[in-house]
């Protein structure tokens, strides 16, 4: 049954007045109501899964099936982290910048839930219970739109969530899900201002630049990562091959993988041959620019030449661009103009370098001897995350539980005027 | 001359090789710039003036000429406003959030400028001053564009600044101002995503609408403020006559100026009378509803009868919307439907009331027995204010330094990999 844009507005109108119920509940309500949430997912496991199981069957051969199917242990899972939700602390009346100014009005900043949320995102079905997770803890209410393959299974968990709000009292409303593959419906969500306080895009490249052009609404942009390595002249060889190894090879489909190799020309000759040898047991595939070319050939090592494109490019597989330099300027330079301000790494041991790299590198996160893919919420210790930023205003990097709030200035006085 | 397209994005990319430059200057070197600035512009007084005159010769009826006129006390101020922006802290290079982790990551976040930060404004020319002032202390370069009826104004205080920057070795490239009537190039200047990191609109709700209309660059919007004051049953009736008052009075123009006055039933005809022989001595029109003209009226106070539009208006003159309400619950309602989230006032001795109202009103600055025209950068305890942001993500309310900067997360390790 397509939704309307009618049914939009009422949706989104209705998490609206949901909000101001949310703003106001308890932390202990809020964590009975995801309690509640994760015992409906596990009860609801059977038909969880076979709604499931019709998305697999309708889903086209272009999908990777394997980020759309549930299993018992996935829902279980699912579950366990709306738990964990639960056990976090709660950001929201948090009192902070407390100041009493010479006329005596006591002022300070009180934090707030940001009011409506809406989250567009892609096929994985486990999304919808994280994000109506965290939004609940936070105060938030939230408007979902999923993956137009995870229709069925979004519809089933969203009944879990539902059914869980319900049991503690909390209105339904408070958690939307727009089940459509109408893209002119999004469109149309990405401008309900008087609705949605921020638009957040899960997703893709183009999901994320769609969401820029169209919206009205405030947008944090997240995830789209671009990320170099630079292996310094002064670096540790081993720990070099250990942290280059790992911010590609562990997980190399995520955003904080790195994307691109700099080598200092000084150290190319003695180390990326050892490079090589590990990735290419890992089936990395290296795309050289000329002078790397000739010296992993040189060491009979494979590699293709780099085309124009491979610079700045997000890889999202094993594959990387790989790249010789003169000096750590033309490392900073390189970035410069190719990193896209997620997370960018510099291998040395030589503090100097470490620290003009740590200051000039404009981006999320900047690492010095430590792998790329650190960058997440649960490493950096928020527990969990929404996303990682890479814009500017607001959040950067790994958005955690307070990222999901605001604040008001409270003002308290006994009968001050301005002068 | 009018200002290309080829030439504004020069500007753009020329600011953005400046905002490297700016983001690594130490504070005493910024400080130095700020007070060449000042001297600069104390230096060019009789070219100021003069392209202030020519500004005021060619400026249309419809331009309220005090706000563009500038005289030597007036340029005297923006040197003083320049200099007193370089005796604040620079929030520049602050490290908080310290944690080390378990794998003996030590991570914090460092606080860095913006970048680059566009500004759209209209007539006052001392802005043109105050903002890059306030951009070269946080580290960002800037773009501005003024008001079409500033041009001459704006070029002779940009030169002064320039000359500043050109003093103590920055990059004057580093403000750059775009000074055109061509509305389609400020159109283009808000999709700059390449070269602008955020856009802040100061002005009129017009131009705030239209930059989040068109830009794709995020913006900060700023200034509409519909503003209420409640005047509880438990109010202290001297008072709340003493709050509403400063709250019109003072200076109306401005966006925390009440807008609105709600009273509750059981105080309104003993205290309104009161309150409407003071506001009547300052020519405050009263626009009322049907109870408060009656009201008024048995108490031979003059009053109109309130229209549809009145509610939610933002009158930035010496008229207010007046309403009588049962309840505190009414008065939380008519504030959630017609204000615009900036400031709201409660005039109470119930400390319950007073609480629920800080809870439930959703707005940037909520106030218990203050006046609304508190809200504001000096006030509050920041030193100096960019604009009072009335949207919820980044900064809420007065923004100080701080808000025009945003923070990287520094991560140091000694060979860790992810498992």
């Amino acid at each position: 049954m397509p939704v309307t844009t009618d049914e939009l507005i009422d949706k989104a109108a209705g998490a609206k007045a949901a909000s101001i119920v949310l703003a106001q509940a308890t932390t202990d309500l809020k964590n009975r109501a995801l309690l509640a949430m994760a015992n409906a997912i596990r009860a609801r496991e059977h038909e969880i899964l076979a709604a499931n199981a019709q998305d697999c069957a309708n889903a086209s051969p272009r999908i990777e099936i394997d980020r759309l199917r549930l299993t018992s242990d996935r829902i279980a899972g699912m579950a366990r982290d709306v738990e964990a939700v639960a056990r976090l602390a709660d950001p929201v009346g948090e009192q902070f910048d407390k100041v009493t100014r010479p006329n005596g009005l006591a002022i300070s900043k009180r934090r707030v839930p940001l009011g409506v949320v809406g989250v567009v995102y892609e096929s994985r079905p486990n999304v919808t219970s994280d994000i109506a997770a965290i939004c609940v803890k936070t105060g938030n209410a939230v408007v979902l739109r999923g993956g137009s393959e995870a229709l069925e299974s979004n519809r089933a968990i969203a009944a879990a969530v539902h059914a869980g709000l319900h049991d503690v009292g909390l209105p339904e409303s408070a958690v939307q899900l727009i089940n459509s593959t109408d893209r002119a419906l999004v469109q149309r969500m990405l401008k309900l201002r008087e609705y949605v306080d921020v638009i957040i895009p899960r997703g893709g490249a183009g999901l994320i630049k769609a969401t820029i052009e169209n919206a009205t609404i405030a947008v944090i942009e997240t995830g789209a990562g671009v990320c170099h390595t630079y292996v310094d002249r002064a670096a540790d060889e081993g720990m070099a091959v250990g942290i280059v190894y790992n911010a590609k090879v562990r997980r190399p489909t995520i955003c904080n993988a790195l994307d691109t190799l700099l080598v200092h020309r000084d150290i190319a000759e003695s180390w990326l041959p050892k490079l090589a040898v590990e990735w290419n047991k890992a089936g990395v595939q290296m795309r050289a620019d000329a002078e790397a070319s000739r010296v992993l050939t040189d060491a009979g090592a494979a590699s293709v030449p780099a085309v124009t494109g491979d610079f700045g490019k997000e890889f999202l597989s094993l594959v990387a661009a790989v790249k010789i330099v003169g000096s750590l300027d033309e490392a900073l330079q390189h970035i410069r103009t190719y990193g896209s301000g997620h997370s960018e790494a510099i291998v040395t041991e030589d503090r100097e370098a470490a620290s003009r790299f740590l200051n000039e590198v404009d981006a999320a996160a900047v690492f010095v001897n430590a792998s790329t893919q650190f960058t997440d919420g649960g490493e950096f210790g928020l527990g969990t995350e929404v996303g990682i930023s890479t814009q500017k205003l607001h959040a950067r990097g790994p958005m955690g539980l307070r990222e999901l709030t605001t604040y008001k200035w409270v003002i308290e006085g006994n009968g001050q005027v301005r002068a």
